[in-house]
């Protein structure tokens, strides 16, 4: 199937309240062929611990990203012109088996990757990166292991919950790198805080060789030298970026389930997204929005914005317009 | 074009936070060709002299919209078995300029009028109401004037807003019947009340022949005797209903511009539009569903289950399902 | 000082969400002379016992004042032709110390009752009630005691809280009638309701002889027979109207400090409310809106209507409009 | 172990903002010993197909309860003086296991059938019922099937969602049918409503005997109709409760995952209640508070005050004070 | 007319919630005669392209202004000591038609010029900023033509929306270069950011001299630096200060029709007002304040404290207290 | 009594959102005994001047708390392995009698010292942490007056309010320097900002000595600095902690009655209470938290994390864990 570039409804004649409510307010696909990137939502929480509702984060992120226009005002990124994009729906996950619901997303992924296109999704909770994770290392096992730069609060590294649960949204990476997806080596979290239930919490991400980035830490360094650091440490292999939306402040991104103060603003990780540039980024995430608690759609806009950020590091990445 | 029935996306697959915000989980269309009915948005209110926030209206119908089903649990009518229905989409109407505004409403019913489908639209402030009529009225001449049966505390017959204005959401009907498009002795208005401007503001709609059914009379009838007496004023001619969210109390439709308290309740409202069966309806709206005021999407869900009933009533008028 | 009727502003001049924010959009007053009626707000809630908030009642009332219009739909009167009204501003209460508030709410409506005119409040808690009969109470005590018109969840008529407390939101009515201020022969209390602290509880308020409908009474009977046996019992004498925001449901009315589901709705209330027409009114009050619990500005638009309503009844007992 | 009567913290004392927040303000017991009913939380929604949170139920409805007086106004009975009750806390479900969670529910209902006491549970969303009603049977066989009373807009007798999950919030009754668990003949559902998936999706449930009394009947006959019928119906067999909180009006109780206009009222709620005086209960639960989408605590509220009605009927039932 | 100093309500007798609201609680006039600064407020948002809501920004900025003291904490400036200063209350602006609204903004403002005060309004939409310059530009044609510093998250210098539409709040300063009101030389935007419908989108500002500091720039070099230059830039010659409210992240002033994430926070907006000391400021506007999308009045706060600041700005100028 | 370490409800097999609703999820205590910090709530607000509200911290900061987990992730410390600790509830304040309450809460106090506990208690408006000093003081007069820790956006040294009432929340501090109680030369003031009243308004604080760092100096020159300067001046005497709660941006922080825009990040927050390490404390609040005006729990979860960070400070005060 030959590609085609697709382009957001134009705001200066179709008011952006108005339309159907699209990523972007691009076209929607029901497949990924053809399609550079495929942006899709996965709207599902069960493996939320505490707080649900990330399950309808892609809804409302879809309603603010009516908010985004076609340039990145920095970089003069247009990615429309350099890519074909196209908003996939949801992933068809039902909400009461959580083994069946990893299935269903990791087939959804391979779909994609199948198709040629690289996944940008929306959950959905933090359990949601394990199963596309799975999709991607399976759709390209000579690719080999995955590095990650997570944004996060959280590690996302424990083991167990409410007595020998392995899979909830506090366990997936710990999994994927027992799984053989990660390469903890080429593993980066960034923006981690809020207290512990052990003191020895993080020991087993560190004994791995995950660099855990504590807020504090990045708060004394700053963004660009952060990112400096990352870029060094992924280094040229392929690698995922996953955003967890609670790695921002609270004030800022309160829709989450588990929100903890202090966090990065979100002038910093847009900062921070642009300094990806130049990694081979195999896929990406934005997760843990969730509009129940939600304030004036305000955390769905800050998703939205940090989709359109990841989707023009893709772009740049692309290089120039497609002849 | 050959007609197609369409099914809502199946929740017992598809969970109902999940998939594409259309109205009814409706496949999105984007012509009225083979279509018996086309649900529509039309988001604009710039004839609103108060509170403005009706443009955001169709997108949150959309959204409470899926927790509608197939099936009307009392009449037993499946919508989609007997009628062609789809979502159209939104009108692209600019917030700019009113008369410019008036005109791209219009131009669109037009087309859906010529698709030979009916439109049922979702405003939109009652303005947006004018415009409807107009292109009904110009789709068949030789149907003759339009009956209308108004839900709705205020009866939109004013003559002239901040100096002299024509043309604002509380003037729509004034202006229809002056056009020839409606037929005063034909038109009834129910749920009236609230403070008024003038002791003699409902003379003129009097005079032409409106009857008017203020809230204390409804209370005193209710709706089976009201809606008998309503089906002998309209008798066996084409009509109009026109579902002004407003009438509703706001308790359960706070999300609107002009609130009045004392109105009458979802239950009534429903039994009234059932009460509907039977006329000869060409057209239908509901309107001024204001999200920025709304409550936990309380009157958007109001909303969407009015147009649900609506569709119904239009469903069994059609008779069993198509061969 | 001669008496000068005033008019809100003009709303098809001046949008309603324009202007400086008064009772009715009526002009301010800095005094009661030449007023029939003066509105005020008495912003404080130092009675209250469980959730302040009603010392921003009149603030919210105001606002939400600005959607009502000139003339009652209902009877057609315009209480503005046939009564000089203004909004005198809010009583200046400290709200540190009870006592000193309790003389200067008094202080403050002796000063209208001294210019000769009646006074319509806006609380503020119940126990404001209290220091306002009090001042209507020696304004003229040729008068004899007053009989009351009360709307309300609770009856009020407790003795003590906390310890020794005589004066809190849930004692004003057991003082005024120990001070012989009320006629408790002349008491109706109308949609009591909620569980209580003692099966006894009522008690002494119905051995004084005060009438206590419940709201199952109320519910059984409606409100036109309920205002018959009102009128009955209040007879020819001076009576004060207290509406106490909680007596309407919270569904209609949730921002109030003390919420009894179950209670009457906003079509009752003024139906009640219309019922008063003929007594002998020298003061009302509507008491109890707390901003802070309100939900969209809700219960301050009851609040206003019934405002409204009580003056409409004022001017409807004061006949045709002045010569 | 010998019985001791609890009373709630004096509010005359303590305000109600104060202390501890616990059902009723009664205090914390950690076993059901020696109590005649034990008042305890249910924190789970993994049955739910739409929008969860329910599993944040019994902490509002607790915050809420806290308005909750000691004596009932209509009967005078004082529930704390003739029933030993105490707040038993939640029981401790993972979030995370469906399967896991229902064997957790049935074992913390069983230790309190064994220690004598009646569960009087709040949920959770509606599929917590079904482990309560199995341990309730396993806990005297020899009592026979159970009756039911189901307050509800929906029936809550489906099969299969989401391919072939038989465990959703929209099944439990259906199972708990054909486990023999409950007496469809037995059964009563009130107050259904809402569009449904098929046109016979309540056949199964009619074809084993259960009583649907639609919203629509409902409202012709009114409260004490239909109580009168639900009391014929289930007779002196013993019975149980659920009061879905959905079957109230979303005006009233928003705060819910599967909103259907056009329900009851808080007052005919309490009215049918109060109309269950008389039958041999042996459990109840008010489920389905869900307070993300609550609105200012008003669904936790009349949840709370439900708790309230049936612990009254439950002490009406007990008889006199105990010597 | 003589000038006569006006103090706002002193709050150590009148609690801040109590009271009239207008800004800062100064004495509401009629007429700019005899004042310096006149504060208005300019209800109109009919150049909004995407929400509206603006409309009500001048009532919830004089709410909020209630809780402005009397000095300023870090100049001691005392600005009602040096300055006649009144709340002149709103311009009447009908909603309905744009092209009268602009001229009635227009007289009004020219009103005030002719009194000799200086406006300084709140809007209403960025579009209320143009009709106001037309104003001071024609009130002193010798004058020259005006700088201007604009606090703001897009740079509002498009040329057509929808078609063929000139005005709207995306062009206003297009237009007031266009008319020769600003001189485009002595124009600075701070605070410019999120994506942009084309990438030459602010070639055409930058082609005629206007200087855009982007956030980044911003984020780099600090208020102080930005001012400086900012204050080299203006000169000695009569500017123009519009701050929209969507400058400031959106965290803090949720309540706005186009949030942009990543602003100034509002420490940095005030040490950038504070800068603005010793300019020829002719006149100054806070606009985009729009309450329906707001939080908790977080934005009119904000808002209420930038008029606060600016009105500091123009006493600090006015030099010490008059004779 | 011996001292017995508790711990929270163990995160991994009970959900945060189950359980009984304790500071930390702690067990409850009734008595101070043995205890080595008593946590409590104080919900009294009856010293606010504006909005009312803060009555109701301590339940909201509790429910929050059920997010805390068990060690800090920046020091490692587990503070209940080192300090007996358990939530104390609340003291039992009369919300009607403003003298009683003081005496009311200082009572309270007095039994924690007596108990040998030291007390962290919840408020409640600021003026609660009057009584809390007094009965420090009290508790141990050889230890001499203390030193005062205090992050506040206001100074709260002023001297009446409202005519001649000495006791408001703007006033603890100049009464508990004048009582002997605090040691001038010893207090310092944290994030002073807003505008005041007089221009002189802190001078008698900065005659007595206090140290008043206003919100601008803080920006220049950061917690860590500013915080060394704490320590220098608060040296090695006994010194309290007051966190008052609008001390932090109203973005971070919004349910409070007087927010004052430009304050410090709850990041910074953080910080500076890390910086308290190795002081003497014999006692800390946290202030002014309502959530009346709360924005979905943000400013409890502050409050909480506030309360959290607090105690382990005083956990590693208190050294390594007892033998």
């Amino acid at each position: 199937m030959s590609r085609q570039l697709n382009e957001p409804v134009d705001a200066a004649l179709v008011p952006r309240f108005a339309g159907h409510s699209t990523f972007m307010r691009l076209p929607a696909a029901t497949s990924a062929e053809g399609l550079d990137v495929a942006i899709l939502g996965i709207p599902w929480d069960g493996g939320t611990t505490n707080r649900a509702g990330a399950r309808h984060g892609p809804r409302e992120v879809r309603n603010q990203s009516s908010l985004m226009r076609r340039v990145h005002h920095v970089t003069g990124i247009a990615p429309y012109e350099r890519l074909a994009v196209a908003d996939l729906g949801d992933l068809a996950v039902q909400p009461i088996d959580l083994m069946a619901a990893l299935q269903q997303i990791e087939a959804g992924i391979a779909a994609i990757c199948a198709a040629g296109a690289l996944p940008l999704s929306v959950g959905g909770d933090h359990l949601t990166t394990l199963p596309v994770l799975r999709a991607l290392r399976k759709a390209d096992p000579g690719r080999g292991r995955l590095g990650l730069v997570q944004f996060d609060a959280h590690s996302d590294t424990n083991d167990r919950y409410f007595g020998d649960n392995p899979y909830t949204h506090g366990t997936p990476f710990r999994r994927a790198i027992e799984e053989g997806i990660l390469d903890p080596a080429r593993m980066v979290q960034i923006g981690i805080r809020g207290s512990v239930y052990a003191a020895d919490e993080h020991q087993w991400a560190r004994d791995q060789g995950v660099r855990i980035i504590y807020i504090e830490e990045f708060a004394r360094r700053g963004p660009e030298a952060v990112m400096a650091e990352v870029r060094t440490l992924i280094g040229s292999g392929p690698a995922y970026v996953s955003f967890d939306i609670d790695g921002i402040d609270p004030s800022m991104a309160p829709g989450t389930g588990t929100p903890e103060i202090g966090g990065f603003t979100t002038r910093e990780a847009q900062a921070m997204l642009r300094g990806l540039a130049g990694l081979d980024i195999v896929g990406a995430d934005v997760v843990e929005v969730s509009p129940p608690f939600d304030l004036g759609g305000m955390t769905a806009l800050a998703g939205a914005t940090m989709v359109f950020e990841l989707l023009c590091v893709l772009a740049g990445n692309a290089g120039g317009p497609p002849a």
